[in-house]
């Protein structure tokens, strides 16, 4: 992990550059498979299925059955675990849900007799994509299908890939069952969300698709918008930006950089301070924790392309932040709470010396699906709003349009939409 | 318009089908532009200015002087017009920001120790596109500056195509002056989309970009979307769907279908009734009205691709509504304010005889930047919120980490990641 002194402000926007993935050769892949789908549904899904993970099952849809026996084979510590975690995440994103219902109690009258007001209703169909692979994500299960059940939505599908003989990770499983999801689909990848996009068979077509993924899944997703299926948030590699003032605690530190390195080879980790005593034993105090992870190759990978910045002061390393617009930002300082007001952009914030990452990813409360690449400049993570939509009403009486003729005439008029004014005048004249 | 008598369910999703757009041709052209801007900033939008519009003007912004002697050429009518629908706007989206400023006193200890809570932060910087062609849309500088402002956004860009000699209608630059937007800059199509994406000499790189366009300027912004810059909606033509029943007035639904209509060729204008007499009625008045229009040439064409639907009942009515996700939704029945709960998917939606879209496009106070296309499906319309992101916060104590340690620790064990366990287990060890 390499130190920079004082970079100067100039080199904070090149400084803040994520990686560039080449998206042409992913656009092919996804351009065909999505075609695949949707020409033959799920005989498409399960012959990718078979290609790249030389699946040999021939059901798409997990019965009720294997998503009841899940429950036998999870340890009661880790139901506990689970239990305990979807208390917390329940709490949280219902308060979320009790100030979306305080609105359709504020209706406006902009006009004597023009009254307006928004309410909110579920988005109908959503999709969760869960990936496989090395880290089984039923946490994930927990921070996508808490807030879509709260939000009401009538229909959640699940994909997530299967092994070869059609197993899913029992975790998964579980945790789908414990949150109320019944539609669990034996499928991945690129040709998950197209099947999702589109509709097959074994598979509804949903409205919204959430969830992580590797590139692949990624790209499918960014088609899957352009054909007007909705998305949470591009995913890309996951990020922390940590910074601490010479108070914090360079073995906490080092943990924290750790936790978010261990993700994957292309995790982005960065260490600011207004110490440089601080950096050099939290970088030290990373090598020895380093050597005793069971991921520490992966871990070493991402640390190599990892950035250490000592700045002139603390506010320094704010400004910094809110360039780089990090996923996760920990402010492991002594004045944690009065700095909240400093951020102005990052997905979610952890104050103080306690609040590691690793709370908020698992059993804190807030979501951990949370916009990187710098997608914290423009949006949030993923809340109840995801999983909603505002429609907006207004009733207007005789009175009211009256009180607005002259306006919406006028403006028609000045725009060259005649039939626009009409629409008024008619009613005047009755 | 053709009348379809009691369509049956299994064929409504294929009358819900909007027409499709070729999009390979269009990606080529804004693939090519972007390119050309990203290397050569002002320099190439300029060139696609000269070229598409035979541009003969070299600054790119409007100066401070012209912005204010756009005052002089609006009439005093207009002026109280605009000034009206400003003052509605305002206090509905003022209503939003209200709800918005509660978040952060909605804090919730999930766990003993352990708090958490959101904030919202403006985004940032924000780019408005505003058309040019046939229709001077001031009124969307209303829409979408109010809100802007509202939500507190640092640098507010407008981005609107002049014509040969550099002149921007005065109304646009009006009512730009009246919201406080002082950034405006003489750039439409691909070019001024590509320019807000990377930023140039003169005009500023944004996080998200709102406005409406022919489908050039929305494939530009999916574009901008790729390359992680934000945008409000992927806009399409513009649509009305009406649900009248018996007691509705023919004169005021021939009025509603023609003020979507004269929008353009490509105007979706559907009528559902229970009632066929109705129907007859408003389709003959349509005519009527019709040849009475100066748009009625764009009208007609509008009319001739759209679609009147007889229904069993009312309550089929909304039921295939809420199938097609109208971008405006007008419910000309006698118990409109009631039958409200059975729309779950729409834009706008217009209460009873007096609402006319039109009151809703200018000047009642609700946004007419609203999903097209279908996306009522997944999403609603510009709001307050659109100019802002969520940040999500937590603070933990040592006796909070200590109450979740358990939890995080077996989940992260399950998940193979001990990096994050660890991240617990050194403050545990302190």
């Amino acid at each position: 992990m390499k130190i920079t002194d004082y970079p100067a402000p100039e080199t904070w926007a090149s400084l803040s550059e994520r990686p560039q993935i080449d998206r042409k050769t992913l656009e092919k892949a996804v351009d065909c498979i999505f075609d695949e789908v949707r020409k033959d549904g799920d005989k498409a899904v399960l012959r990718y299925a078979q290609l790249f993970d030389n699946a040999r099952y021939a059901d798409l849809v997990v019965d009720r059955a294997c998503i009841e026996g899940a429950t036998a084979q999870i340890d009661d510590s880790l139901k506990k675990a689970i239990a305990f975690a979807y208390e917390n995440i329940m709490s949280f994103h219902a308060s979320q849900l009790s100030d979306l219902r305080r609105l359709k109690e504020n209706k406006i009258q902009t006009v004597k007799g023009v009254t307006c007001w928004r309410e909110t209703r579920p988005i109908e169909k959503v999709g969760i994509y869960i990936p496989g692979g090395s880290a089984p994500l039923f946490s994930t299960v927990l921070m996508l299908g808490i807030p879509a059940m709260l939000a009401g939505c009538k229909k959640i599908v699940l994909c997530t890939p299967a092994d070869k003989d059609g197993i899913i990770n029992p975790a998964i499983l579980y945790t789908a069952g414990l949150v109320g999801i019944d539609t669990i689909i034996r499928a991945g990848g690129i040709q998950a969300i197209a099947a999702m996009t589109f509709g097959t068979e074994s598979i509804p077509r949903v409205n919204k698709i959430f969830g992580p993924g590797n590139q692949y899944v990624t790209a499918a997703k960014q088609k899957a918008q352009l054909l007007g299926t909705a998305i949470d948030l591009p995913a890309g590699p996951s990020e922390v930006l940590i910074i601490a003032d010479r108070t914090a605690d360079p073995a906490f530190v080092a943990a924290d950089l750790l936790s978010q390195a261990e993700h994957g080879p292309d995790s982005q980790v960065l260490l600011l301070s207004d110490d440089r005593s601080l950096i050099e034993n939290a970088l030290c105090e990373t090598q020895r924790q380093l050597a005793l992870l069971p991921r520490k190759d992966t871990a070493a990978k991402a640390l190599a392309n990892s950035k250490a910045l000592l700045m002139q002061n603390i506010d320094e390393c704010f400004a910094f932040s809110n360039v780089y617009a990090p996923e996760h930002l920990i402010i492991a300082t002594d004045r944690a709470t009065q700095q909240a007001a400093k951020v102005t952009s990052a997905g979610s914030v952890f104050l103080g010396a306690y609040s590691c990452e690793s709370a908020g990813d698992y059993a804190s409360g807030t979501n951990h699906t949370l916009p990187t690449g710098g997608y914290a400049g423009s949006c949030g993570g993923v809340s109840v709003e995801s999983f909603i939509k505002y429609i907006s009403f207004q009733y207007i009486t005789e009175e009211g349009l009256n009180n607005m003729a002259g306006s919406i005439t006028a403006m028609a008029a000045a725009e060259g939409l005649q039939a626009h004014a009409n629409a008024v005048n008619v009613r005047k004249q009755k």
